[in-house]
């Protein structure tokens, strides 16, 4: 969305505390409420989002009317950054807020939920307000053309050709980038560096023509935006190719699904068609995988998943029974037992035509 | 050091077992010892290496037996990975010995270590072995012209014109990387990702002929190793901007005297020139800067420190009782508390002046 846009709808909002002021009514907006018993499932976008349970943030209470303070304080910083087109992080905005007087932000947990309020009310993403996170973004391996909006002007790169073996990294605005064409049939979303090392050397990304991207652990937002994007405005399908413990389902879920804690985003960076690719329970069996015992935590997590309405489906109930029956979890190196080339010439070719 | 060379120094090693073996001795290897009290200060390299305390492996005990197994197992599995041109990482190595019988590792921590020793008594890296880590290379963002052996032949990269904002990143193995030429004066690397981004978006490479590289904390191998090669070989001075905190001071003392975990690389890794330029307990006086209190664990941190040979200086010591004193730590992007532009325009130049 255009800058001036973004501005628009975050006027709005300090407008409506003006009116609101103008007509001798108490300043105050509504918001949904952001709790696991507000989350519903939107049968159109096939995504988790916030319900219709709100609550209000009114200036009566001195609390509230600081909040109020500190959101026209904000919107006003907001402004101004994007007149100038800078940007800034959710640190930097914490220690901005040190010159606002009573506005100023306590402690760092403020500011950003105060962000993401803005995020919901004014249906943004906080990368449209210029707010940068301090995590890297993903890096991009793959027959991919994109072009940048770098701060220089515009820059066209080649995933693979103009690139070395660590790939394209993408910046923390994945929404300068735009994908120009590509030669993919399919986009990998490798959890481990260790394992997106791995493909690169075997040449996978050749040989199944695919683009391969580095999830590191829990996906950054920019990450998951990223696979959205590709997955919408390439039609590529999305595999997420992950370890086999509880913790690797849940990244396969915040990719597929969302999260509870950013369901406002949901419908920028989920990718409901996103397909688990990880190792499975049932392949510690098939392939006698090398494994670790599981531990509490492990089991725990496990037990969660089950009541889990994003883990409600019959694949997902087989699999995790089983793991907790067998005791042990497995990673995607393990399948080195078989040699180095055994994930690129066995193990994906497999699961692959498995998927169809 | 090429493929071969590498080779043989493994292969001496083994043959070494085998001449021990025909002789009718028992086969063993010495080790220099790898504790703290067996580290000394190289004044030639002007680093902290290994001392002449040596401990022997012998196949005398079965303990000892066995270690000598696995290091013929590894030395033969490492030998044909130098053949084939392949590499990999120190999880997949691991797994790799599930079918090595009597000779597989139990833990990785075993696999980890045995690669270390084979560092120290081949006086090779293990980079020259191809064993990668798992750790992410840094981004580089300034006036420099690196060649890349990539996977597919030589690729030229320049990394302000040819990449997007977020850089070039460097791969695991930064020896494949060769420096073509450059424009700059000085190299600097900074511990936060935000920061980085900050002085991007700045225009601080431009403007002061900078090479800038993301630490992303404690600095991974091959980040230590670029900094040392851009040091040695473009004749480049290199500044470490850091928060202001004990465990950042440790992260300079890592770039400038090595570690003691891996003192047996400091001479590949340490750059005794580093400059530290990271916020200093006198400036949160100087610029009454937004603090957070120190902890007991910062506190601990800092008495160890005054200890630390390292850290024995006079600039160090008074830095560090100031920041006892004052029961206070600051971090990078306070700075903003003075605007987005303080820390280029202001900051940065101040320190650059005293630092001549």
């Amino acid at each position: 969305m255009a800058d001036q846009d973004v501005e628009k709808d975050l006027l709005k909002i300090a407008s409506a505390f003006y009116t609101q002021l103008a007509e001798g009514e108490i300043p105050s907006f509504t918001l949904p409420l952001r709790t696991r018993d507000n989350i519903v499932y939107d049968e159109k976008e096939r995504v988790w989002v916030y319900g219709e349970k709100e609550g209000l943030r009114s200036a009566k209470t001195v609390k509230g009317a600081f909040q109020i303070l500190k959101t026209a304080y904000l919107i006003e910083f907001l402004k101004k950054q994007l007149d100038e087109g800078r940007s800034s992080t959710l640190r930097e905005l914490y220690y901005i807020s040190e010159n606002w007087g009573d506005a100023k932000f306590n402690v760092q947990s403020e500011s950003d939920l105060l962000i993401e309020d803005l995020e919901i009310v004014s249906q943004n993403q906080r990368e449209c307000f210029h707010i940068r996170p301090e995590e890297d973004g993903a890096s991009v391996f793959g027959p991919l053309k994109v072009k940048e909006q770098t701060r220089k002007g515009e820059k066209v790169i080649h995933c693979q050709d103009d690139v070395g073996d660590a790939g394209y990294l993408i910046p923390n605005n994945i929404d300068k980038v735009e994908f120009l064409e590509h030669d993919a049939k399919m986009i990998l979303a490798v959890e481990t560096g260790g394992m997106r090392d791995r493909l690169i050397e075997n040449g996978f990304d050749e040989e199944f023509d695919a683009i391969i991207i580095h999830l590191k652990g829990q996906p950054a937002r920019s990450t998951r935006r990223l696979l959205k994007r590709l997955n919408l405005e390439m039609s590529l399908p999305v595999f997420v190719f992950t370890d086999c413990d509880p913790w690797s389902y849940r990244i396969f879920a915040s990719v597929a699904y969302g999260s509870i804690k950013s369901a406002h985003l949901s419908k920028f960076m989920a990718t409901p068609d996103a397909v688990f690719m990880g190792i499975m329970p049932s392949d510690i069996v098939k392939y006698d995988l090398p494994t670790d015992k599981l531990t509490d935590k492990d089991k725990d997590a496990l037990h969660s998943e089950l009541k889990d309405p994003r883990f409600n489906s019959e694949f997902w109930k087989k699999e995790i029974k089983l793991q907790l029956e067998l005791g042990k979890k497995s990673e995607q190196q393990s399948l080195a037992k078989y040699g180095l080339d055994f994930v690129t010439k066995v193990y994906l070719p497999e699961r692959l035509d498995e998927l169809g």
